[in-house]
């Protein structure tokens, strides 16, 4: 089944504990495309970029079955530029710049194709630019992620709000969750939140693991501990390409193979954070995956 | 099997989001006690008291199972009293008010009986104090389980790694495993503390569950979420009592024996958090007990 994902192309300026990096690769589709071209071979991408952004790295996209005829490139433009650090115990990043650059001008037009797409990954972007893409499907997918974070809660709520309302999937973290919903309890917040829209609940906690919501139940995978660690970025991203790429790999939606996709998706995470930028999510070998996925197994496994 | 547990008795005032608790029951031990009391019958504990703790409250305990002959009760003497407020989302913790009183003066002398005890709890206590109780055992138990503290790795370093090396099993938070062993990625911290004297490193992370690192094994509980968060005092000391309690009604020590440990250290955890103080931890029946450790089982399910 073919997967479409919206969000940003990017460069990021990167300081972890453990390492700088200048002007590499980044942005939130970037991440979600490598990690789902895993799983899945019929990608699509909507994005943005200025004509700064090197030409070699959609071919890499376009060998890994990712269709790039969506991407808006704006001759003479600079693309997104963002720069942050981490701070000692990675617990905490600041933001040093944010450029929006093409990105200010980003007025999604979907190609006729990708329009009738199975999946559908709404990136962290303005709540508008996801309601556009939505309004753009001939036919309404059969999965619909939404990515978001407490910044458009603060700035854009309405809008938000009627993005939610569209969609199956909601994927953001703990204090988002809480947030939104003005409960502590994250059982209580994805009752809030199943009656805003999303039928699924993923609350990504980083270096803690995820969370699945669904009706009453819950399930819940770990992170990995890692031996090397070296930058999270993209990690949140990186799960949600996992996660919607091997759902787009599968025929039906039960409760346990979004299980599955969320192994997965925290699969994808664990390879992302080992390295800087995409270094690592682009050279995974098939028994590395199978390998990763089998220790997420593993690691909670007991007899009783 | 028999279980000595050393440990404060204290006064606790608590102020959480959720409410408020003025002088209520707390201290280690006490949770320790209680928590462990639903899976051993054979428990001692060493503490200090004045003479202003409740006398019900010890004959409550020793209905439990609880030898309390090795509580000293000082005469005319104030019990150790400890305040403290939580942040508005719980991941803070602001000490109010520190009283040691009858804790100053805590030299631990264990009873004849208590000296060829099968396990040993050492509660979160100065180094110095877990060595004296370690120096006066007969015989050495078959499991010593150390809960300690990033204040004694600040100010008792050397009497810490003395310790250490005389244990089995050490029971920290993931930012005191990372300060103790000078690594970040936690695979790399429990190689360190390895290398210290403990076989086992638990490493609990509150809401976001716990780990156990065995050799080159690790294995990973979850913690539940629940509908109801009252106070997070004494989840950690719960834990311990759970765990360790478990482990004293069992004959051997496989890994996987410790992993259930771990499962019904959180279990005990999770129940705890739901009221102030004791208020729930000692009033579990059987069958929540079992339903909540099917709980931890189910969380992590997922067929591949």
């Amino acid at each position: 089944m073919s997967l479409l994902i919206v969000g940003t192309l990017a460069f990021d300026s990167i300081e972890t504990p453990f390492g700088k990096a200048e002007k590499i690769i980044g942005g939130a589709a970037t991440y979600i495309a490598w990690a789902a071209s895993y799983f899945c071979h019929d990608i699509r991408l909507i994005s943005i970029i200025g004509d700064d952004f090197p030409k070699e790295e959609i071919t890499a996209l376009a060998n890994r079955g990712v269709d790039t005829n969506g991407l808006k490139i704006v001759s003479g433009g600079k693309s997104f530029y963002w720069a942050g650090k981490y701070s000692d115990n990675l617990s905490r990043r600041d933001t040093l710049i944010t450029e929006l650059n093409v990105l200010s001008e980003f007025d999604p037009v979907l190609p006729e194709l990708y329009r009738t797409s199975d999946c559908l990954m709404l990136g962290n972007l303005t709540p508008d630019i996801q309601l556009q893409v939505m309004r753009q499907m001939k036919r309404r997918p059969r999965i619909i992620t939404l990515d978001t974070m407490n910044y458009w809660m603060d700035t854009t709520w309405k809008d938000l709000l009627k993005a939610l309302k569209q969609v199956d999937i909601l994927s953001i973290n703990d204090e988002e969750a809480r947030q939104l919903s003005g409960e502590y309890s994250l059982v209580k917040a994805a009752k809030v939140i199943f009656s805003l829209g999303p039928k699924y609940l993923v609350i990504k906690k980083g270096e803690h693991g995820a969370f699945l919501f669904y009706q009453d139940h819950v399930f819940f995978a770990p992170a990995l501990p890692l031996l090397e660690i070296q930058d999270p970025t993209g990690a949140g991203d990186s799960f949600a390409g996992g996660f919607m790429g091997y759902l787009a790999n599968r025929k039906d939606q039960e409760f346990n193979t979004i299980k599955q996709a969320i192994i997965c998706g925290s699969a994808m995470a664990s390879f992302c954070v080992e390295a800087f930028g995409l270094d690592k999510l682009k050279n995974i070998t098939g028994e590395e995956l199978e390998q990763r996925v089998r220790q997420f197994r593993e690691i909670v496994h007991v007899d009783f």
